[in-house]
């Protein structure tokens, strides 16, 4: 919570009292004009989950939903963030604006993600029509999912035609991260091993594009025979094959078609209210997890402090409270007539 | 929600009304008697959070805390469930009962992984002192991770000495899972690629013994030296640092060294009341959820149903509707006197 001068947002914007904070129609307004680092105190307050995060997202919402979001996913090693950058630079060539969040979990413990990215993106940073956020928090009340989902509104209310949203894919977060995107790439390379077979199921449902990253490596054939092994199991596209694309992010090799294939899908999508039937189901899963973080939020209000969860934890570890009784007592409180906050 | 003839718990208890389960305390006494049978049915009720749930929970929660829990997680192709089976093996050797739990939350979508362990564990299934069981369930309202404590906790009442709780580690899921444990192994392999460095970050923190497994492999040492380079920059543990301990699980190599480290540590748990501080913890970020959860289910009596959520989810997709207003409003209505269940 490092938010300086500013003040609580009211109740019904998710604030804890108090009057409308002032300054949150003006920041909203500077970001949408592209006043960058207005985007960037943004993106920190609502990463930091400031008293105005809610007020400023339901301040941005209205100038969002028009953005493409490409989700880009793969284990480390994949070339995920040169093929992010490739992609980024495409678009810009196109004449499309981009943001890209650059989502890693694993990082906090050593920060070595956000410096090697401060780096990768240096050269961009005047551009206008290109920005890029490294995510790393974890612990927020809502979970990296849910923040990154934040983030990403945040970006499309500033303006950017195209969102790059890339992540470590293997674990439940990192799956739901990239449900975020209208478009999801799954990038795999050549030769990782007998058990790349686990590693694909779980990403096999959620993907639109497949990448095969660094195909000039010996293996290329396996891995794409693999993939269409995989998919005749799964089929959760019945109506649509997702392609295969090889490219060498590296050189460039492969980016036109990848881009080609990103195009094509973006029109289907656009069919038969596809591209909607995804968001809605994107919002029912945000709107699930929305109401969670809030319900303990005003729980949290009404005396489910930390202290006391630490008290309890104790007496549970040594055996002297049975969690599931507590459970029951404490919610009932929470719940019963005259608690209502 | 597969019960069969089972009714549902008291309210106090975390179920929708009706009257005591009856079959509860008899379920739970069988499990205690070594049933086999009862064991899977209390376990496969806890998975798919039968309304008996927390009534079966509680009635497991008095014959638990004694069993040593051992959390193993690593990168796929690592050699977990070969080292798992050598683990469980040698604490048998030692007279000592045995239950597996083996997580993988990639597997719902081929069922790959349940079928491998069946065949993995078809050997061992008349020995009445190990149990082993495969979870990938996803979806769940209080996640993989809750229903894996819940799992283990049954497998603890059902009087095994020793848990081996096995999940394939990067994501945030498999991390919380790992903190299950009251000892976590962290499994590595040589030679995984450029990118180890940010697979290894995230589990840095909670590894307390390093396994370099497949160690006859070129890059042993490397391995080695990379786990000791981050944990200087990590110290996360300030009083003790964890051990490498080299095998190669496929002939046994290294295996009495891994279960004189695991003794090692064991002891170093009961000296100054560490385990009883470790669990604590677990504890308090359990309650913290299982709270969150039991929220949720009370709000979804009080209207939040899945129907209401996809209209206002269609709503918010096309523009319609502010999420953060409608969740400010939801849930004051949760909070409403008249309305406490």
């Amino acid at each position: 919570m490092e938010s300086d001068a500013y003040i609580d947002a009211p109740p019904e914007m998710g604030g804890r009292g108090g009057t409308p904070n002032p300054k949150v129609p003006e920041l909203v307004a500077r970001l949408r004009s592209g006043d960058t680092r207005a985007l960037a105190r943004v993106i920190s307050l609502v990463e930091n989950d400031a008293p105005e995060t809610a007020a400023l997202l339901s301040a941005c919402f209205p100038h969002t939903g028009r953005a493409l979001r490409i989700g880009i996913t793969g284990s480390p090693g994949a070339g995920k963030s040169t093929l992010v950058d490739r992609l980024a630079r495409s678009f810009r060539d196109t004449s499309k604006s981009v943001g890209v969040i650059a989502v890693d979990p694993t990082s906090p413990f050593t920060g070595g993600a956000i410096l090697g990215d401060r780096i990768r993106f240096q050269d961009r940073q005047n551009d206008p029509g290109f920005y890029a956020r490294s995510m790393a928090t974890r612990g927020t009340l809502g979970g990296l999912a849910q923040t990154t989902a934040d983030v990403a509104l945040v970006l499309e209310a500033s303006g950017k035609d195209v969102l790059l949203i890339e992540t470590v894919g293997v674990g439940q977060d990192e799956v739901e991260i990239a449900r975020l995107a209208d478009i999801t790439l799954v990038v795999l390379v050549p030769g990782m091993g007998d058990d790349v077979q686990s590693l694909k199921a779980g990403v096999m449902e959620i993907a639109d594009i497949f990448v095969v990253n660094k195909s000039d490596r010996e293996g290329a054939d396996r891995v794409e025979q693999e993939i269409r092994g995989l998919q005749s199991l799964v089929s959760s596209h019945p109506e649509r094959t997702p392609p295969v694309i090889r490219t060498i992010a590296t050189t460039g090799e492969g980016l036109p078609a990848l881009a080609a294939a990103i195009d094509e899908m973006e029109t289907w999508l656009l069919e038969e209210k596809r591209l909607e039937g995804r968001r809605t189901q994107h919002w029912q899963r945000r709107l699930d997890a929305m109401l969670r973080t809030e319900l303990m939020r005003r729980a949290r209000n009404n005396g489910f402090d930390t202290t006391v969860l630490q008290f309890h934890a104790t007496r549970i570890a040594t055996g002297q409270q049975d969690p599931w009784q507590l459970v029951a007592q404490l919610t009932e409180k929470v719940f019963a007539p005259g608690n209502s906050t």
